[in-house]
């Protein structure tokens, strides 16, 4: 049997998801720990870069992942071989997930014994765009065979991230991808935005992305 | 200049989305139009699929597609090189189209003359499921390179579609890809489900699709 727990998420009551948003990351301050919101298409690599990141940063912080999904269970198991501390998310037909949403999943999970905890948000690049979950920081991932386009056809998502992964590289000889384009188009967004090529599966850039990842871990403790 | 019209989309102002579906497919059947709503992830190859198989069916339809979109027009300005009508339909950041919205957008694209309408929905493999638009009948795109468990994660999408195309089967050597699996659990949510892989890139598959759409359309117009 599976050691991790399901939890089912119940719609936000809440009128001012900002004002949620903000006491979930004072929450998280008060706490020490770190909340970082990972979003993407479905089939982009969130759980294969979250495993090969996990990997990586397993020995200098306590890890806890939230995976939020629809209805499955099986980004849960997956992420439960990695050591880290998990709990599954089901939002029950929900297409994202809000502050009081995330609030209830760092509940679940439990974090005071949580440096870094990660939400896998629910496959979508746009509904969870238009909602604050507390986070400290927004991370998404653009996969190469999605296209070269997408900033152009879903600007928020581009627009409130902090980072953007560009997973699946090893295949990039089989695409007609353009890494200027991207850069084009989600620097035109989002002048400020750190861009990481990667391949989850190879692990090629996952350091960048973990060292990234440990730097504003590391800052947001320290404050 | 782009010859095609750029619609802004409203918000939909009635309650019961099914009467207003079934009011859209009345008026199509009355003014001899089939409509398809096609759905996917962001990336997944909607519009590459349209293009191949409007080159497939064009002499034998007269066809219009809706292009919806968040925000930009490019799917527009591809389609129209292939001498279908169409129109670019902009959502205004709403993640799905329901009926009223369908029905604003066959309004703007104008289907008096057109036998075949085709409805690329917005890139998002959740929200659309849960929205009747209005259409004869719904397909989806699921690519390789998203994986096969996402009949799994997105359960509903799969569930409501009368026919799944597997796009991008010309890069199945470069992925951890199961035709099988997919198969397996599409057809335990949806036991009626057609399946079609193809290539919309390379052609290969399209002419089933085609098949199919052909069958489809002209069952509608003779029904």
């Amino acid at each position: 049997m599976e050691g991790f727990r399901v939890l089912e998420i119940k719609q936000s009551v809440f009128e001012n998801n900002d004002r949620e948003a903000d006491k979930v990351r004072a929450e998280l301050k008060k706490n020490g720990t770190f909340l970082l919101n990972l979003m993407s298409s479905p089939g982009s690599g969130k759980t294969t870069t979250l495993k090969a990141t996990i990997a990586a940063l397993k020995d200098e912080f306590n890890i806890g992942v939230m995976e939020a999904d629809i209805d499955s269970s099986v980004d849960a198991a997956t992420i439960e071989k990695t050591g880290a501390k998990v709990i599954q998310l089901h939002t029950g037909g929900m297409c994202h997930l809000d502050a009081s949403m995330t609030q209830q999943g760092l509940d679940g999970l439990g974090v005071n014994d949580i440096d870094l905890a990660i939400l896998e948000n629910v496959g979508n690049l746009v509904c969870p765009a238009e909602f604050d979950t507390g986070a400290c920081k927004n991370a998404m991932i653009l996969s190469v065979p999605e296209g070269d386009d997408k900033p152009l056809k879903y600007p928020l998502m581009f627009s409130i991230c902090d980072v953007l992964l560009i997973n699946k590289i090893d295949v990039l000889p089989y695409f007609d991808f353009s890494m200027e384009n991207v850069e084009k188009y989600a620097k035109r967004l989002n002048p400020n935005i750190k861009i990481i090529p990667i391949s989850a599966r190879t692990g090629e850039g996952v350091d960048k992305f973990a060292d990234w990842l440990r730097e504003e871990t590391k800052a947001w403790l320290e404050k």
